[in-house]
């Protein structure tokens, strides 16, 4: 196996290594440990030099929009998608709850203030998330106790454990399981058709007490959509561990919003990442060296 | 069944009568719902006048401290304990995971911080309770899936579903329950035992990335413990929902804490609240009138 670019980290080598992986050049290497968030250049590279021989990319980030350009269907594409499921699922309660129970509001306050109104149960709440995949997973685990209403909106609608219905995703299918939903999650893939999917019209679909939390890509909600339902009132809150633009600049509408909170891409940060991912390339080397099917393989095809 | 004092909400009585009372004047009542949060007086004059014919003595908030030097072994009395403890359950995993996900400091930035090493997972943490009544039994429910290592502390120390393990209430056990806690939340009821249970001393037991929670009563904790503790980083955060004390004036120091959240007691908003109490209300009557055991007996001795 070869890893690149130059001064990939030494534990990114080590979990390679751990697995049985031996490191070695490019053009002597059957598969690939490309770490670089962003250097599709420079994979390209590589791949060229490289040619037939090098039969699997691994990509260790869950989000791979930097590379679709430079898939290929001649090799086996693997990302660390799923890695994250666990902290990131968290992060998305976290910001649900938070949202729910009006924390936005309370945590920027510095007096005792006697709202009384604010905040609503998650405990039942009729609750849709987009997206079906490891997030949702470990997401619809950690809503159990609160027996909500779940619906689960997926291009492959096959049942899932612990959520009351899976549908697939037509514009027809999405906007009905949008409507009246007190908790919208995002945690999708990006790709072409999921840009811009929530915009002023399907927020029209929820309610002045609805929340929406975005964990997956900022291009998934229309930003200046999301200001108008918050600034109105016409959703109550939202919770975004992504935004579009992202980084969010200074100054920008968002921040002046009381009823949203903004944490900047932090559902799995390093320090949660990094055993979970170097688990993940060790598992994936064994898995390569016993013939055993990858996990976290890319659909070429779909992009992600 | 008599209501008082006089102005009492119209709901509750309809809740009395749902469950089969008939409202009668004080002196033909066998049984009394009181409905005022804080006028031991009035109560007291109520019964001075009602004699022993007055049997049952109905309190529709969970925290009696108002009530205690009015409780005598005469009557039956019962209150709203266990009857918050959806909300408040809730209210506490929102402070714990906000907390550890250090929401505090990014719902009050209006820049994208780059912090990148701020948060914990909660998947996985020590959780050390304080308290084993209503709001335990829920939490532990709602921590299920987080799959951590739970302590819980209560006076009588038998076994309770999902956590590790449950110990007794000497100063020894508590410190040990306490000692090296991700998550140490306060969820008992406020008795002289326990006020100021929580000490520069045992905070000293937790870590610099330990968060502590507050859903019971602010005097278990004593404030300028906690804010030494949160202003030296010596634990990482704290999510109080009461205060000692309370409300928290202006210009408090926990106030310009950067990792504390403050929510002012609503972990049970009135709208929360209303259907649950009518709830319990409805169903003591009920049971009361079939000779059944009342739910939330208050133990006099014990003061809670």
């Amino acid at each position: 196996m070869a890893v690149g670019p130059t001064g990939s980290p030494e534990w990114l080598r080590e979990a390679a290594e751990a697995g049985g992986a031996e490191i070695v050049p490019e053009h002597l290497a059957s598969a690939l440990l490309w770490t670089a968030p962003d250097d599709p250049d420079g994979l390209r590279d590589v791949l060229e030099r490289a040619g037939e021989r090098l039969e699997w990319v691994q990509l260790p980030w869950a989000g791979i929009e930097p590379y679709v350009e430079a898939l290929d269907q001649d090799r086996i594409w693997s990302c660390g998608k799923g890695v994250y499921a666990e902290p990131v699922a968290e992060h998305a309660l976290t910001l649900m709850l938070a949202a729910m129970r009006c924390l936005d509001r309370y945590a920027r306050s510095s007096t005792w203030l006697q709202y009384g109104h604010l905040g609503v149960n998650l405990k039942g709440a009729k609750v849709t998330i987009l997206g079906g995949g490891g997030i949702t997973e470990v997401l619809l685990r950690l809503l159990g106790p609160f027996e909500c209403d779940v619906t689960v909106v997926r291009n492959h609608p096959v049942a899932m454990d612990r959520c009351a219905r899976v549908v697939g995703s037509t514009d027809r299918e999405i906007d009905s399981a949008i409507r009246g939903a007190d908790a919208l999650v995002v945690a999708l893939a990006l790709t072409p058709r999921t840009t811009g999917l929530v915009d002023a019209r399907r927020l029209a679909l929820l309610h002045d007490r609805s929340v929406v939390v975005n964990v997956a890509r900022g291009s998934h909600v229309v930003t200046d959509d999301l200001v108008d339902a918050l600034e109105s009132g016409r959703i109550m809150g939202a919770g975004l561990d992504v935004t579009d633009p992202e980084p969010l600049p200074p100054g920008h509408s968002l921040w002046r919003l009381p009823n949203c909170i903004i944490t900047p891409h932090v559902g799995n940060t390093p320090e949660m990442a990094r055993p979970l991912l170097a688990e993940r390339i060790t598992d994936n080397v064994r898995r390569w060296i016993s013939g055993t099917d990858l996990i976290g393989t890319v659909d070429v095809a779909a992009g992600y």
